[in-house]
């Protein structure tokens, strides 16, 4: 497939569409704000992640980072066993290769902004 | 001067010290909330910028892109001559080498997140 030619673009996010994000995080939802396939973003992804009450990510671990900015609601962020409380204009790094996960701890949804590297600059695991 | 090794961070984004951008952008202030220099993010950094009311960003073009989320604030965005108003929650993507300017529209501040790529990556001019 050819690279796409990065291209302007300007919407709101609630133009962009939101998918469950799977069966290992219940309650969660993604919208890919801007990425490689559709923009020709050359370095990083800028996903917007909502977890529902009572949802999470998984508990997981990769080889890439994640850039969070907290836009909404209150939750708890596990990095490496240590858990933090965020909340609207919290900002977070996790670096590669460390266990992580965001749960939602209130009654509203908890909406955060997270980039990751494009599939061609994430590391190979093993 | 050693590569910084990626070190997890969890703060608020007005515990990071803000700068002013500087004489080409009049009323305009900078904070670097995650970057390589300091938290060792491999590929892009992430900023927040505040435009006050009057303010704007210096009109200009460069070889790496821009990921913008607006958070606050009424504002108008130029991306290669069309103009665009922006709102919280707006999603702006600027290509690489085409000419842009952030401008704040309203009467409060107007603040949105600024993704880079970081130094060693950003393509040479000319």
């Amino acid at each position: 497939m050819a690279p796409t030619k990065p291209m302007a673009k300007v919407c709101h996010y609630t133009d962009i569409p939101s998918h469950p994000f799977g069966d290992e995080a219940p309650g969660v939802f993604i919208r890919w704000l801007i990425d490689k396939e559709k923009d020709g973003a050359p370095f990083y992804a800028l996903r917007l992640i909502e977890v529902m009450p009572g949802g999470h990510t998984p508990r997981h671990t990769h080889p890439f980072e994640h850039e969070n900015f907290v836009l909404e609601g209150k939750g708890r962020v596990m990095i490496d066993g240590e858990w933090h409380s965020v909340e609207p204009g919290s900002v977070v790094f996790v670096p590669p290769d460390v266990e992580h996960t965001y749960v939602n701890e209130g009654t509203e949804p908890f909406k955060f902004l997270c980039g990751i590297p494009v599939p061609d600059l994430i590391p190979k695991e093993g």
